[in-house]
């Protein structure tokens, strides 16, 4: 299978790296920053191009992993037609991508990917794949199973559920560890002697639904607790997202 | 050492079998429901008793693991005096215990401990203490070292924003995978495909802080995706906390 990959990034490393060791072609890396282009072709033994009008038509297989509004209007600009794509946009729907007649699917990685420290091969990467021809997609299937052994597929709407599911599980609770990281940095409080609780719980997922696993004041009603708790959040903002969560948890059939 | 344990949940477990384990002299363990006093005694070989009154003065330390609201008011009820008394309510400070002339202490395990599945050997769960007496708090470094190499002195003060900023860290993330996984039910997706993102996430705060790994749409103000997240919120409560927790994410200087 030979893959040409437009885009130098982190989602960009990680399938061209990825489909290189499973024994793909990678033929040629397109950024519009030549030296981060030439920075994956040396990891992946291809040429780097820093051109769009230069991407050839060798390939079979094209990856865009460029930002989701570059990626939406990408292809018409791509001299050939008849090719598998596949874009990696998570909040992008194939539907929305401005395309041609090229064949076209989609593969998101369900992770946070650093190109830097590239998941290990015991990590598995969750893949949900979205295909414009849902009668054909076993060439999707086929570049997932290669570096996955968990990947499954979305249609639009489903992928943009996930999404949001996705958002909410990574970015929102990462911006609640950061309000905790503030407090203890005010108060000289270490904020990694709340790691083991927060792994803890994290490992309990596995086994159990996260409703199953509530505690803490706002389910137990104790509001002498939640009442000492605002007074110490002097900044308004996260007063308000405070009360917001725990009325969240109090109105929740636990 | 010899030990009185009063309590026979969760926390009163936990201490009571890794004293135990540590060399420890189980005495008595007191429940209001004598089998699950004889519960924990079985596991500490200790004598149970479901009355208050029967509680003698043999031990050196008591151990107070009861509901916060029973902890505070409890001592004067304990027929002895000038003993050393533990109390290991995270949300309550000494300063609020309705003590007589005890010599008395907090150990706060800050971790979700369940009898159930105690934490093993390899997991130090760390140790909060605070005592009354600064010059005299030996005894409680003691007992912490005993069972955990990660125990530190916390003021009554600090000791509340830890509970706080375990309180957000820990039940204010697991209402938002409440939220992800009815999310995922709804729409039969697989929570769990979630979890390989969320696990990576936990394991970098172990080596960068949290600020540094803010991505998404409203660190990166994608409002086009915002939108489309919205609109799969029907629940006006969950739509309320996703414009929250983004406009956080927004104001924060990331």
């Amino acid at each position: 299978m030979k893959i040409t990959i437009i885009g130098s990034g982190n989602i960009a490393t990680f399938f061209a790296s990825k489909w290189y060791e499973a024994g793909f072609s990678i033929l040629q890396v397109y950024s519009k920053h030549l030296v981060n282009a030439k920075i994956l072709t040396q990891k992946v033994n291809a040429v780097a191009i820093d051109n769009l009008s230069k991407i050839n038509s060798e390939a079979e297989i094209y990856l865009i992993a460029l930002p989701d509004d570059i990626s939406q209007n990408i292809i018409p600009e791509l001299n050939f037609t008849n090719k598998k794509i596949v874009t990696c946009a998570g909040s992008l729907a194939i539907s929305e991508m401005n395309s041609n007649q090229n064949e076209l699917a989609s593969i998101w990685p369900i992770y946070s990917i650093n190109k830097n420290l590239l998941p290990q091969n015991n990590i598995q990467v969750p893949l949900a794949y979205t295909c414009t021809n849902n009668n054909n997609c076993n060439w999707v299937r086929f570049l997932c199973e290669k570096i996955s052994t968990q990947y499954f597929p979305l249609d639009d709407k489903k992928k943009c559920v996930m999404h949001l599911a996705a958002t909410m599980a990574n970015n929102f609770t990462n911006h609640i560890f950061t309000l905790c990281y503030e407090l203890c940095k005010k108060y000289q409080l270490d904020f990694k002697n709340l790691l083991p609780l927060i792994e803890n719980t994290i490992f309990k997922l596995n086994y159990q639904i996260p409703s199953a696993l509530q505690t803490g004041p706002a389910k137990r009603k104790d509001y002498a607790t939640m009442e000492k708790h605002k007074k110490l959040l002097d900044n308004e903002q996260y007063k308000k997202l405070y009360e917001l969560i725990s009325e969240s948890i109090e109105k929740s059939s636990y």
